[in-house]
């Protein structure tokens, strides 16, 4: 996959497009309001690895305490404002890194050119956060939908550069994954900005992680996206999780140990499924990208898993511990999960 | 996207390949010797969707197990044979209606030959299942993976096809998302017959699920797949359930209700993971293909999901009960649920 170099920008302290690693967003699910609610929430999400926080604004007063929330928090904040756009100008004022605007429901042109006006002087980029369920009605409305996301956004970039603004962002987001990818495969060829990806309202992890998975994992293979964010309906942290798991899976990222593990079958004698589970519980625990396979027999699981950094194989009452494919060691049943962790825990890449 | 057209065969009452429908398989987890248990695992599988069952064949018990669990179920039964390719004479004379074998692993021409001649008498299609992790270390030892992983897929179809038996498809797996679409890609140009699609060892649902939708989802993006297996560490019915969910966020098949939710943000007034999570729990019992989305806000929650046949848009107190995006009713936040549920079972499309 040859990537789409867009042009970057800085959220903060954090580059967005160009050749920088895509980067990891969420977004906090606590009342803005709540200052202190918030702040733990956003060190929650550095914690695990969020890179971008955005906030919602829904009023002024939420507006007005980014200004405590920054001064309580390092990551970058991003406003997400619909509907009124003088809550971006306050803000703005906040000290708000980066603000995200809704082109189906920010108001008229006079409006929007007050917002990059003050955007502009304090150098904060702006995403146009296009959403195929909230576009104005009245925008092209005998077009085909994908068409008219692609237009709207593009409407709104031609209207900022004419403000001489060009610290853009830009995001397509659908619930249904085939417009998703098309729309974001159209506007990329059309500007040179970085692109925002997500599925948006993908529902509960379950479901809404295969969905995000395919509709971003499907435009990152094809070269296109800067930053991505999960929309789950649960903890910010699950949405981040899913994304390391998407940008690891295609090597473009990596953060934690990986496990590989066999679905198990009718020749496994052990339980491989509740000993992947308690390896995983394990492996919270170990920052390092170690990769490590848990492995229902023994006569082919060290091959199948020999890119694997340690490994187990499991057969009748015992394991072969191995390490890059080759055994170093075997455990009873009762203590394969303790040898494994041993092997883990011990330095790895000593050959 | 356009579909790659390969030569359909069926396994059973089954059709893979050519304009069907994309099947999804598993495989059973139970000991193929332990017959009430196997059926019982295959009667859960076709509970939930899933269309071709496979089982392991580690003996001659289990190869002989097959004809008593055959008469006991109605899906089509798959042999997974390895290393020994006696148990593929066995398991055909037991009434199999597909064989996968791995060429890694499962001898020389003449006992293939052997399997090849019985499989054409009664007309059981053969899978030629190449995993990564297990090619014999003697193919093109110093070809890179994704070429070794495709010329030991050509050859067993060279020998095959030499032996006049043309009921063939083909899996390439790897646990790595990008080798596991380069192999696939590459084999889909160079021969006809149907692809079974599948990331090797992904892991446990939480991440492998990801991986999978991934892997999987890319190819058939591309139109190439006739077939698909999620492989996790985890009941088979979750491997059927995630394979649905990639199948249906493509818009390739549909099954059972689909739920678009909010993430939640600090607009929300109303616990909407909560909500959606009960909400799910409810759908579990429904059938029909309904699309429901329950969203955080009154203001833009109608609009946003107004694709959705039933929704609710939760403000202060209370929430909307929307329908294809018109709010047909309001429910206070204690009825939320049963609200949405009875608009939902009631009749859709009066209109």
């Amino acid at each position: 996959m040859t990537r789409r170099i867009s042009k970057p920008l800085r959220i903060g302290k954090v580059t967005i497009g160009g050749n920088s690693p895509i980067v990891v967003q969420s977004m906090t699910k606590t009342d803005t309001r709540d200052i202190p609610t918030t702040v733990n929430q956003i060190k929650e999400l550095e914690e695990c690895g969020c890179e971008i926080v955005r906030v919602a604004v829904p009023d002024k007063e939420a507006a007005e305490s980014i200004a405590a929330i920054k001064k309580s928090v390092s990551l970058p904040l991003i406003a997400d404002i619909h509907f009124d756009y003088r809550l971006a100008l306050v803000a703005l004022q906040s000290g708000v890194d980066g603000l995200r605007l809704n082109p189906g429901n920010i108001g008229d042109k006079e409006q929007i050119a007050r917002v990059v006006t003050a955007a502009k002087e304090r150098e904060v980029p702006i995403r146009i956060g296009v959403n195929a369920g909230s576009l104005s009605a009245d925008f092209q409305p005998d077009a085909p939908l994908v068409e008219r996301m692609v237009n709207i956004a593009l409407e709104q970039i031609r209207l900022m550069e004419s403000l001489d603004f060009g610290l853009l962002k830009v995001s397509l987001k659908a619930f249904d994954v085939p417009t998703t990818i098309q729309a974001c495969q159209k506007i990329a060829d059309k500007m040179p900005y970085p692109l925002h990806l997500g599925v948006t309202e993908a529902g509960l992890p379950r479901t809404g992680a295969v969905r995000s998975a395919i509709g971003i994992g499907i435009l990152l293979y094809q070269g296109i996206g800067d930053t991505i964010r999960i929309s789950l309906s649960a903890h910010p942290c699950e949405e981040v999780f899913v994304a390391y798991e998407i940008l690891k899976s295609l090597g473009l990222r990596q953060r934690g140990p990986t496990l590989v593990s066999c679905p198990s079958c009718g020749r496994a004698e052990v339980d491989i499924i509740a000993l992947a589970e308690a390896v995983s519980k394990r492996l919270e625990k170990i920052n390092k990208p170690v990769k490590v396979a848990v492995m229902g027999c023994v006569v082919n699981g060290p091959g199948e898993a020999k890119d694997a950094d340690v490994g187990i194989a499991c057969g009748k009452g015992k394991g072969a511990i191995f390490r890059k494919g080759e055994v170093v060691g075997t455990a009873s049943e009762d203590d394969l999960l303790e040898a494994l962790m041993a092997e883990i825990n011990s330095p790895i890449g000593k050959d």
